[in-house]
């Protein structure tokens, strides 16, 4: 369930809703692909603007799309409330596992996202994911705290922000953190211009947003780096790094949505307001990125 | 309306929903000592973790409580959509302004910012205050947005962190922000600890946490720094220190919740779960700073 490539869609939203034709489209790709899980609802699919039903509706459309691939689900919110609530809603609605980041307005504290979880994970049915993600919770976790919530029942996984580039400090961290956290909880790395070194470096997952849109080519990286070619996984994830620089300039949401337009996959606008979908010049990059990526390569066309 | 001590009061949360009796009663001390204006829902009141019938619910207990005093409501949610629709349920609920912070899950632009006020501004009939609080929002606002945003129809007011300790200082930032927005724009400082410095150094308002709590107090501070007396200001804010260097280490909800729980006004649980009420040692300090206070007021016990 937590390992190889979990490619993460985007939710197309327009004015007033949800793009299903688009989104069931795009989830489809993945499971055509054969990616090994999806992550339906994580940051990438804007979980935290979505209202309860929308999330239920978004569920049961990807789980409808993936044709029995696994597909994680985001369940986070600021109330711990609605957190359990959005959990029973996507197991009903036939997820395979859930995805839960401590999302904050009043800055956490260890104890309050210890609570969180141990409340969340005694009401699970499904394996959970531990969405480490301070770029959007501005949480940041001890690899003591990821030790005492792997303790939990339930919890399958740590998805964790990008390893360090440095492959001997990917290493480092990776295996300080599997000192914590049992033999069974896999660690999975984001952040996607680390997706390779992470893989190479030990985690057992990619968690990846680029892999939401562009499947085969993330594939063809997690393979290469699973079955441990450090060269080749290499220069396949330095083709994209036009790509990876306008994730770290902008955050990877708003370049994959231009992307996504870009490809014809969806319209605009197509992110939840305020965000804003590029134009002018930020646009004009976007689309000279994805030129040079096409020379090495015909996945857009796919 | 923007001008004085905005005091800002804690909605007690129960299990469930929240305490109305409680909360009505912590109003109507507010409206009873004097104070300029309510701040009902802002970050103390929790305003981010209630749905929206909720926040209605609150607005209009708050408007019957404060019997005329002004009733500011927050009105921010992550997406647009929402927040328009909660600052339409305020003006029904007769919110006599309505306080909108950029709160956000994906980090945000400046032009996404500009965006979100640009939108509400234009539905409002009331005034608006622009709610700068990067410790809960992450977004931190350039002088020069705070210029583009001020000078959209419907804003009276900029609600600003705490000016610096070091009074010229102070009155240097005070001034700097004061060119870039209009005349008829307030500027309000905000972060307790600054109150008094940040009104002797040019502020109109203090949006004040504990003045939710101890009106008669932030009051006395209030009139003194108004009309001058530097000296006598300091001293009053200065025999605070032990609750602003409780708000410094665990930031101001929760200690003016454990407060108003040590003072009877509410009871326990009081705050919306992940956050947590004190306990052990926490709880302790709390106690003992509150024992500190009082042997220099009477204030509590009103």
């Amino acid at each position: 369930m937590f390992t190889g490539l979990s490619a993460f869609p985007l939710t197309p939203m327009t004015e007033k809703s949800i793009d299903e034709p688009a989104f069931l489209e795009i989830v489809s790709r993945l499971h055509r692909a054969g990616v090994d899980s999806i992550g339906a609802l994580g940051s990438t699919g804007s979980y935290a603007y979505l209202a309860g039903d929308q999330r239920k509706r978004v569920t049961e459309l990807a789980v409808q799309a993936a044709e029995g691939t696994p597909v994680l689900v985001g369940i986070g919110a600021l109330r711990t409330a609605d957190v359990l609530r959005h959990a029973e809603d996507a197991q009903n609605a036939g997820a395979s596992a859930v995805l839960l980041a401590p999302v904050s307005y009043q800055p956490l504290t260890e104890d309050e996202v210890y609570g969180l979880y141990a409340d969340v994970t005694a009401e699970l049915s499904v394996p959970l994911c531990v969405y480490d993600n301070p770029g959007t919770t501005r949480f940041t976790f001890s690899d003591e705290l990821h030790g005492r919530i792997t303790a939990l029942p339930n919890v399958g996984s740590v998805k964790i922000p990008a390893t360090p580039a440095d492959p001997q400090e990917a290493r480092t961290r990776v295996q300080k953190l599997r000192q914590q956290i049992p033999k069974n909880v896999t660690i999975g790395v984001s952040g996607d211009a680390a997706g390779a070194g992470g893989l190479l470096a030990g985690c057992e997952a990619w968690y990846s947003v680029l892999g939401g849109l562009w499947p085969e080519l993330c594939l063809e990286i997690t393979r290469t780096a699973q079955r441990g070619d450090t060269a080749e996984a290499h220069r396949l994830s330095e083709r994209l790094t036009p790509i990876w620089e306008l994730f770290g300039r902008y955050g990877s949401l708003r370049v994959v949505a231009a992307i996504a337009e870009h490809m014809g996959l969806i319209g605009s606008p197509n992110l939840p307001r305020p965000l804003l979908e590029f134009s002018g010049t930020d646009r004009a990059q976007v689309d000279e990125a994805v030129r040079r990526v096409l020379a090495d390569t015909d996945e857009v066309a796919s």
